[in-house]
């Protein structure tokens, strides 16, 4: 697919971040996104029983079906606060939409970072007003205000006919289905209706932020939007479905290579399954296994783990006497047994990035792949004292 | 509960580790456990698609419902190695009964360690030669030979009436509902027939191994045993039933707190759920979130997490506005938001062993307990080159 060496908003967009003093050291903290026009719109949010203020609100905000603007901190996830996050919700998207000229009912909050913690509105709205002149078109700038642990920002754009679809994402832990990243940003210029976009986004998540799983904990701020303003024109509809589905599983990669500690990619393709479900369930067992994680991580061919793990799906059917399984194309298992493999081959081919997993778990015809990452020392480090530091 | 200051093995029953050559240094890595005289006995399994030879053979051995003696190796867990596996099973039953004065159907044994391995079944059947003879009654002494990762060998002692109860388990990582436990040997001298150990031990095991989970991966060979010789007499069945459930609870515990890397036991107990099932599913999702335990392993107060770790529970039913829990005794969230506690005197029960963390979802009127711990570099560690060392 043709992505674009240097992201770029798409036509009638514009982004910038800014620091409002809730990071230390003048980091940026507030992120925003507008486009020139009323763009069509469509979300999707975390299913977690805490949703966060933002998300309550951006439930009923996307409703509408209607965005200008997209506004969000990092730092304080604006979580558990009950009726005053909502108030501290509201009042971000009217200082919002007071600086792009707006309605507040067409800006979509995001706040993400530690929870149960007063969110800081006063510095946010101060912190809003003249962020309107700045607005440029490096998505990159859009992005560093949403970052917390990531380590650095992620933006991607690539071409669909005669339009462009930018991805904007931070999201770096806790983060697992439903949804899998916390924050998702996509802009595109096409001209697509609001049912449309809820249909194309759900599925172009479903095989890519939804099948990606860092640490199995699922955050309450998760939040994936897409803004269409028709500034490009009509495109087709197939090739916008192609180009939006590559967009996100690229990003969902680079959130999983991003993720806090981790060193390097790991994918892991089920095929063979007794049904999509099932081969989305044995993709995610194995791409959240701790032992393969530590495994990828430490590089030790230890493979008869990847019995272990797709074992474990103790309600999925296998076939244990048929299993085949391939690290980077090495034949590792063969008839649910360890296949005569190269050792040290093996070994090398674990210790780069990234690592591919793939099984056949002879039992059905289908196939499904789920993104995840090392797990090391470093995802230790970083949650141990996420809060106090 | 009566535990004993000294683990004893009831009256009846001798154990002895010796090293066959399977570990480097001489370590201890076969166990015997045997009964003077023929003992009721019941079983339960790992549910992992790819159970491990002994366990296939143990199940088939377990209908006969009598046992004579337990034979285990560490090291090489004979997995995935198909009729070669049960080959070798079956000779390692063989050449512990023949050491004993027994047949091998009263014979039933475990491996436990790398998986995909050849078992060195030579060795084994020239190791256990002799052990009979070196017969103790210090369930400790069994427990060496069983050891994998576990930094100390586990055995307890527990008096039920005039029977006593001993448990020899390891189990250090690669544990999690369903069976929690790797190898979990449970000694009797009370006069119980097989049938009703059978649902004994279940109902002793639901609420305490199978509520263990270390890294939510299941292994291939977990198998927890019971062994009924009588010797004591008849035992009043209602005492009897509540003390193997304490001494599995308490193994639970101490399973949990030896985990790999592990420095502290973390215990999850949810109440006012909808359900018995509902309130295990919710102690378990907190209890094996990686955020939760690594709060636990930093001593860091981020009590939002608990908000996530619940209501990431999605098909379960929780009243987010009303959840309230507790660290250590301490109110840290009420109404489903942050309580305002004394953070120094958090952060310090945070840093003490164990943390017992208390959650009311406010559903209904359910309640479970899991256990678990903390996760620390040392996990990562041990589990990146497990193979190789």
């Amino acid at each position: 697919m043709p992505f674009h060496s240097h992201p770029v908003m798409p036509k009638g967009y514009g982004c910038t971040s800014r620091s409002c003093g809730l990071k230390p050291g003048g980091e940026p903290d507030l992120s925003l996104f507008v486009s020139a026009v009323d763009a069509a719109a469509a979300a999707l949010f975390t299913r977690n029983h805490f949703a966060g203020a933002p998300v309550v609100l951006g439930r009923e905000t996307i409703r509408g079906g209607v965005l200008r603007a997209i506004f969000a901190n990092s730092k304080i996830s604006n979580v558990g606060m009950g009726e005053a996050g909502l108030v501290a919700a509201r009042r971000m998207a009217a200082a919002a939409a007071a600086e792009v000229g707006t309605t507040p009912d067409r800006v979509l909050v995001g706040s993400t970072g530690v929870i149960g913690v007063p969110l800081p509105i006063e510095a946010i709205e101060r912190g809003v007003a003249g962020m309107a002149a700045e607005l440029g078109s490096d998505p990159v700038a859009g992005a560093r205000g949403i970052m917390t642990t990531d380590t650095r920002p992620k933006a991607l754009s690539l071409d669909a006919g005669e339009a462009t679809v930018t991805v904007v994402a931070k999201g770096a832990g806790m983060v697992a289905p439903n949804m899998a990243t916390m924050l998702a940003y996509i802009f595109t210029d096409a001209s697509i209706g609001a049912d449309r976009l809820h249909v194309l986004l759900t599925g172009a998540a479903r095989d890519s932020f939804n099948m990606l799983s860092i640490d199995t904990d699922t955050s309450t701020s998760d939040t994936c939007v897409i803004m269409a303003n028709g500034v490009a024109g009509a495109v087709d509809e197939r090739a916008f479905e192609v180009a939006l589905r590559e967009a996100c599983t690229r990003m969902a990669e680079r959130l999983a290579r991003d993720a806090e500690g981790a060193t390097k990619l790991l994918r892991v393709m089920v095929r063979g399954a007794a049904s999509d479900a099932e081969a989305r369930r044995i993709a995610r067992a194995v791409v959240d296994s701790p032992l393969i994680k530590t495994m990828a991580y430490g590089a030790d061919p230890n493979v008869g783990r990847l019995l272990m793990a797709v074992g474990k799906c103790v309600d999925c059917a296998v076939t244990p006497a048929s299993m085949r399984a391939w690290i980077n194309r090495v034949l590792v298992i063969e008839n649910g047994t360890r296949a005569p493999f190269d050792e040290p081959v093996v070994r090398r081919l674990l210790a780069g990035d990234p690592v591919d997993i793939e099984i056949d778990v002879a039992a059905g015809e289908s196939q499904a792949t789920a993104y995840g990452c090392d797990l090391t020392e470093g995802y230790i480090t970083e949650n141990a004292s996420y809060y106090s530091s």
